[in-house]
């Protein structure tokens, strides 16, 4: 059986983690990367794989022909211009995250897709993706919503996000945010309440940040804990370090995350209740496996003739899997 | 929008569970039970819901004309001879959880649900079911073996197998057996060591009995503690107990189990874990709420003009929500 064949297009942290995990698939290989920079690209992987220009669309189809293309970008510039036009030409599989642009951007990519008659699979990673489909399941058994959780561990999960806004602040040189699940509110859920809770309710915010010399300390704190969205809603810590503690204590992408429903089954109301927890020590690496599953489906989708968008509750799980229907039937039922 | 007609063939603990589930969906109804011994189930459920003989499948098919019937049989004696039959007339969906006989009954409900154009889910309830999804879904992202473990919880998981095993003994008149899983097993998977397990490594067994007046209860510990399968390979401790005892301290049919894998990503190899932990109060009930979702599904199914055997790898997880595509990007994405 030949292989799938697949392209990364961005090569950052998750774009190497795709990389790291294609490599350990029997039934998949990674014939090429396409990048804005692919000088940059070439230094870092050496002969061993072929690197293109990303904006010759169709002169690395050519030389790729990828079954499908995973879109390592991020999803505020990247994503909502990149995909519907690569999927014009080739499947894709991207790990959009912005909860509140979920809709706009799944008819961007469905309409781009079938019009070209392509798979886009979007919107995977562990969230959205694992964690869409575990809210998804938990509701559709219990009839209730399903609270998510992140860091549950006592590091905590460093967040991408509110460390790049810490890093725009005026003094600021470096800077690294774990956020920390509040242990009482875990437990309300897991008692049942289905509390109606605000988002400082949830969650603290712990920061660690190295100041420019000469920086106002008071000023960044202030600018800090009252920056809204951010951290205004939330009880926030935060340490000055100097770079070299942050290089030593924050190194890595850690990451992790709760999924949790409880609720009640029959007439006299028997407790019932999930949880679905993941740790990840590589946060972007545990995106990319992920997406390499999910480049599996789009394959999978495409030959079975199927086109438009597809998230991760569109598709039959079994698709994700390298194992045969047989192999599923006779030792994973 | 009409609601989707079901139907309950079988009443015992998982058919009454499957009866409360339905009255709490909108878009589901029950239109009618099908059993053995109708007479006990309308002396059990009144005149609200229509009851027919189970072996007159042309007459109760013309009177409730359902869109899916959710079979309630056990999977020794009933599943396999009822589920073949039924679904030459009916979409089906069973709980079917005999794991080595699994590509057997597929099969055979795939070739009759093929040849009469109907869909039949099969095997589904939280194990096998949800717990399938979760050890597929981790292997898939993971590459590594996922392992189940059932009774996290102090009082342990309730299992009707041994419960009924150990009733069948000589001097023995009541009895229940919970299973508990062994706490530095999970450590050990926890910890990515991905043992090779031998069955008594997993999980310990406690059982409850009620001896016949007279009994010999050393020859009862013998034949408990030696049976194979059941309990030989097992740490097993028993409480000998008065009738008022078990009925006060073993009444219902709690149960838990958690999914656990445990690998790594990339080629420093982070540690990844993923956990799927899920508890009831009622077991039955738990396996109804998820028959209930999946009659949903098998629905849909049908309507998209899908026919043969599916089981819950092959189902897309929005077909098994109440919410609506445009609800799911929406909101739980």
């Amino acid at each position: 059986m030949s292989k799938t064949r697949v392209v990364i297009a961005g090569y950052g942290n998750v774009g190497r983690g795709v990389r790291q995990a294609l490599a350990k698939t029997e039934d998949m290989e990674l014939v090429g990367i396409v990048s804005r920079t692919p000088d940059r690209v070439k230094k870092e992987v050496g002969d061993a794989i072929p690197v293109l220009p990303i904006a010759d669309t169709a002169a690395w189809v050519a030389a790729f022909r990828p079954d499908v293309t995973i879109l390592c970008g991020g999803s505020k510039q990247d994503l909502p211009q990149q995909g519907p036009e690569l999927v014009q030409s080739v499947c894709t599989v991207d790990s959009f995250d912005n909860h509140s642009q979920m809709p706009e951007h799944f008819h961007a990519m469905d309409a781009a897709a079938k019009a070209s008659g392509k798979v886009a699979v979007i919107a995977t990673g562990w969230d959205p993706g694992i964690f869409s489909l575990e809210r998804t399941l938990a509701n559709a058994f219990l009839g209730v919503r399903a609270y998510g959780f992140y860091g549950m561990t006592e590091k905590g999960g460093l967040s991408m996000g509110h460390s790049d806004a810490l890093r725009t602040i005026e003094g600021v040189q470096d800077a690294r945010q774990y956020t920390h699940a509040i242990p009482e509110a875990v437990e309300q859920v897991r008692r049942g309440e289905n509390p109606d809770f605000k988002p400082g309710d949830m969650h603290t915010r712990e920061c660690f940040i190295v100041a420019k010399p000469g920086a106002d300390l008071e000023k960044i704190r202030k600018t800090v804990v009252e920056m809204p969205g951010y951290f205004a809603p939330y009880k926030t810590t935060i340490h000055f370090v100097t770079q070299e503690e942050l290089n030593s204590k924050c190194a890595g992408f850690p990451h992790d995350g709760l999924v949790i429903a409880s609720g009640t089954t029959g007439e006299v109301h028997h407790s019932a209740s999930v949880e679905y927890h993941c740790r990840w020590g590589s946060n972007p690496e545990a995106t990319a496996s992920v997406l390499v599953a999910h480049a599996r489906a789009a394959a999978r989708l495409f030959k079975a003739g199927r086109s438009g968008a597809f998230t991760s509750l569109d598709i039959p799980p079994a698709y994700l899997s390298p194992l045969s229907q047989e192999e599923l039937l006779a030792h994973w039922m």
